[in-house]
């Protein structure tokens, strides 16, 4: 089936449904970022394979919504005859279907693919405009017209038993309970899936680049916990290590006749993270619903001194395969004759000859030209190019290790850059330096600082559009909340989460040329409390750490742009890489280090 | 009575109604920021002098909330045996009330005084956690223990058809019809004093340094409009200036009987400016309530060339004024002899001697030594201090003219200033120039550009408790929404909305040390769009023109903190000082502010 006779399948479908219009999110019953493959129902229905993105259809028009890092490859992948391109958070979903559908109309959406602070919103906003209904559907017409759907992964449960994880499952589980006892709730549902995964110490294989396992998890004021897993997931060495205070059921069973156990229960769950479908179950039961953030958020996103540590060992790990890439990219790729999926292997073997990589974090973005400009562009067979001198090749991945998950982006010249691409890359540069030498006070949120990173491309009329950090877990998601550094209108929101010391956040400010080269420059970083001479003592501060230790490429430095203290941050950087480095890579590849790590200083006088 | 005294009562007449608690804001029926003597309750019952506040009463407690420019003010003026000091944003009033009220309790409120929205979701919250009630009071409790209550002012509504005004009223109105029409709604009820103001081209004297009368307003898809003010307030001119599209009601009769009229029909108002009782009027007269920001907010904000133009005269004007002013402090303060207000009253009279001055912007905060820490601190005869050799002595200030609204802010050193106060002020200057000289893209808010003026601060471990930039009016509130330059989190908030070419901000940053000294550098700024050479084409950018001239002192400047470009900005700042106030000075003024402007690139080489 094409992209359009599946559309045209799925029209049919909601014609003998009498719905007039439906939403399809790219997300699964846990509101997941990345899911596996039977919730790629988005990509399947229009081509779309980015990571985020909304398709409404009608009978006559359907449109297809993305952000701002997705404005090219959009247009790429997905056909413009049947779709039109909306961009939010300009346009949102529901401003677009005030605007499109009819009076009275009736809209489905999948109760288990929406927050209910989005339907009632969305349902109130069409029927005071319109008359019109958002009705819930018992099953998604997408399956119905999907016929070689995929099954939910096999994949087991396992138990993370690594001493990166710091702390006990059964220490977490005891705050949790803690915090309900606070609350006066009874019960916590707990849906997101990276959450189950570090409350209970264990880990799966369901998604791709994400060691998590389907599951649902309710957490009760006793201390016991409810867990919802596909019984062929469960081995004996997890169960022994759950214990006797989690009570295991097959995932299927979460459902009204388990609910009915929270009769009269006063039950957490957080509206930005659970589905419709839950409220519904439990307001069904006769549960009270307490509507509260997820604790085990913040809780993961202050990483433990041993979750840190792991991260420390993982980084010049990484950085150090990371480091024979680039030897071997600059080597090379001048000569032609490699792609940017033979790149992507290349730095994937890099990893490999660790011992100790596990999996990649995420699918390496290899892009080169033109290909650079698209923020999150993945490359397949079909896009594949190869990489020409001239051109910028960047290249954005990471690693996941039983001890941390990495996320790196460098950019690597093939040949001469040109003075615009200097340019560029140092505005760049000079942003990321600035947000990583930001000393800030303990509450500040990321949309404040923000714009630290954005200056120089403002100052010559230019920006980028997507944010500038996000959370990462420990061998967890590549991405994680609540906190974030972006805009606070970006897509996704939670920037105006305040930071705090112990969170670790991306620092990859980038820019954008459509149609020629990309730039992006990304290391991890640590918050952590910063004292001050001579600062006000009442007001505790807090600063960065960087995390990631590989060489940023000085051919595409202007360093008449740079103020001293930049240059000598990037020397100090420059030495730490070499530092750190050295003792895990082969004596050519030092000495090639040790030219990449001279001193900027030492060319400018 | 004392302030214990009036407290006792307030408690007794509560005891009377069984309420356990009462809520008394710091505002009016307008929800407005600045209000008429009959309306400052929480002053009368507590002491407290600041613009914005509240205060909750229990039978064997009280708290008084207040944000971080108060800090210090709050501590001066309410008696802390009877009033517990509580910080907003860190503990809403509804966090406080979850914490001190009992179960069942019954929380008493004035309908009139708070916002719909905050009355339905504090009494959701204080019923889910203790079963107590929010109840309306239909007449304010503390009203009834106030003996000489002020009455309402009877100052005339009077016409404002200056050439400033830029547009007339029917042209405004009739954007305003088209807007209902857009937004499928019959009515507005508009209850903002300056949205009423600025709607109509009229102005009044209720509210000090505000010219602002008593009124509602609600304007029809037809174009017509019911205006409520009280008919003493009226005379034949006004009459006529409003023509027959406007009908005339008295203010006392914005009640039931005129709502009868909306019955059925669909009336926009603004959640967070119209009170809880317009919202169950319209819902008693079974009108259905359409949640919309008044649309004269931003339609006022985005300034009109004439409102630009008007506000460019009375800068220069203004700035004269304040630099013979600046001149007098620097010749007589070190003498010493004079007083916060003696000193207030000669900045007062060289703005009467413009000739065209109506009357100040608002109260002026004439600050000598410590009392420069107090952000808000205004100045009386119980609290006057003498000026010292060795203080910093702030003032900040502004003029109502016809032609437009100023506040500006400067600091004169009261002999040398110290180290520390010339690194501080140098702080500052740098925040105050980071922010003057930004360039961002169309649609940023201010929450992403605060930080700019505050890094240098952060950078030493310091800050400022207050916001960075606020609207202002023409011929208007000295604050104005909606746009506002300040952490997203900001009590008052705000700083989320996007910043648009035209729009007029404060441009303030500043440094507080408790029981020493304050610093303030303000002007204010416009915001205009920027072409930026090379730039984006599909990226408008925008800057800000600075609006305010006066000169910034050069001793409190430590030149070796500033960087080339800084140095530059300033001293071209102080050229057009020069040039546009030396024409309305006397020649021993100008000779000395041509000492002023001299510019510090000479100094420094």
């Amino acid at each position: 089936m094409t992209h359009s006779e599946r559309l045209a399948a799925l029209r049919a479908e909601l014609a003998a449904r009498d719905l007039d219009a439906f939403v399809v999110p790219l997300t699964d019953e846990h509101m997941s970022e990345y899911v596996g493959g039977y919730a790629q129902r988005l990509g399947w229905l229009t081509g779309f394979q980015g990571s985020a993105g909304t398709a409404v259809v009608l009978a006559d028009k359907a449109a297809i919504f993305t952000d701002g890092r997705y404005t090219l490859q959009v247009r790429e992948q997905v056909d413009g005859a049947d779709w039109e391109y909306v961009e939010v958070p300009a346009t949102s979903v529901a401003d677009w279907l005030a605007a499109n559908v009819g009076h009275c109309d009736v809209i489905g959406y999948d109760p288990w693919l929406h927050t209910a602070t989005w339907a009632q919103a969305t349902h109130k906003r069409l029927q005071g405009e319109l008359a019109a209904t958002l009705a819930a559907q018992a099953d998604n017409p997408v399956d119905a017209v999907w016929t070689d759907r995929p099954v939910p992964s096999p994949a087991p449960m396992t138990v993370y038993d690594h001493p990166a994880a710091g702390r006990a499952s059964a220490e977490k589980r005891a705050e949790i309970a803690e915090w309900l006892a606070a609350k006066r709730a009874d019960a916590l549902v707990l849906t997101a899936l990276d959450s189950i995964a570090w409350l209970l110490n264990v880990r799966g294989g369901d998604v791709a680049h994400t060691p998590v396992a389907l599951s649902y998890a309710v957490a009760h004021a006793d201390g016991t916990l409810d867990l919802f897993v596909a019984p062929e997931k469960v081995g004996e060495p997890l169960r022994q290590h759950l214990g006797n205070a989690v009570r295991l059921h097959d995932r299927a069973a979460f459902a009204a006749p388990f609910f009915q156990s929270l009769a009269g229960k006063r039950v957490a769950v957080d509206p930005e993270r659970a589905v419709s479908a839950i409220d519904a179950l439990l307001a069904q039961a006769g549960a009270t619903i307490v509507p509260l953030r997820d604790p085990v958020v913040l809780a993961k996103a202050i990483k433990h001194p041993a979750e840190i540590a792991g991260h420390r060992a993982a980084a010049i790990r990484d950085g150090a395969a990371l480091t024979r890439f680039l030897r071997w990219a600059e080597e090379t790729l001048p000569a032609g004759g490699e792609t940017e999926l033979s790149a992507a292997a290349k730095l994937l073997a890099f990893r490999r000859a660790t011992g100790l990589h596990v999996d990649q974090s995420f699918d390496t973005i290899s892009a080169t030209g033109a290909h650079g400009a698209i923020p999150h562009y993945r490359v397949d067979e079909a896009s594949n190019a190869r990489i020409e001198p001239g051109q910028l090749f960047l290249i954005d991945s990471g690693g996941q290790y039983l001890d941390g998950t990495t996320d790196v982006t460098r950019v690597v010249p093939v040949g001469a850059p040109s003075p615009e691409m200097r340019d560029r890359f140092t505005r760049v540069l000079m942003g990321h330096i600035a947000l990583a030498t930001a000393v800030f006070p303990d509450g500040t949120c990321g949309a404040q600082i923000d714009a630290f990173a954005r200056r120089p491309l403002w100052d010559a009329g230019l920006d980028f559009a997507h944010g500038t950090g996000h959370g990462i877990g420990s061998y967890l998601s590549v991405h994680e909340g609540p906190q974030r550094i972006a805009a606070p209108n970006y897509p996704g929101g939670a920037s105006l989460e305040p930071l705090r010391a112990g969170m670790m956040l991306s620092n990859e400010p980038g820019y954008y040329k459509a149609g020629e080269y990309g730039i992006r420059i990304e290391n991890l970083v640590l918050i952590e409390p910063r004292e001050v001479a001579g600062g006000d003592p009442d007001r505790p501060m807090l600063g960065f750490e960087t995390l990631t230790w590989a060489p940023i490429e000085a051919r595409l430095i202007e360093a008449a742009l740079l103020t001293a203290q930049e240059i000598a941050w990037l020397d100090a950087y420059h030495a730490q890489v070499l530092a750190k480095l050295a003792p895990a890579l082969d004596a050519a590849t030092q000495a090639w280090l040790v030219g990449k790590c001279r001193p900027l200083a030492w060319s400018v006088g």
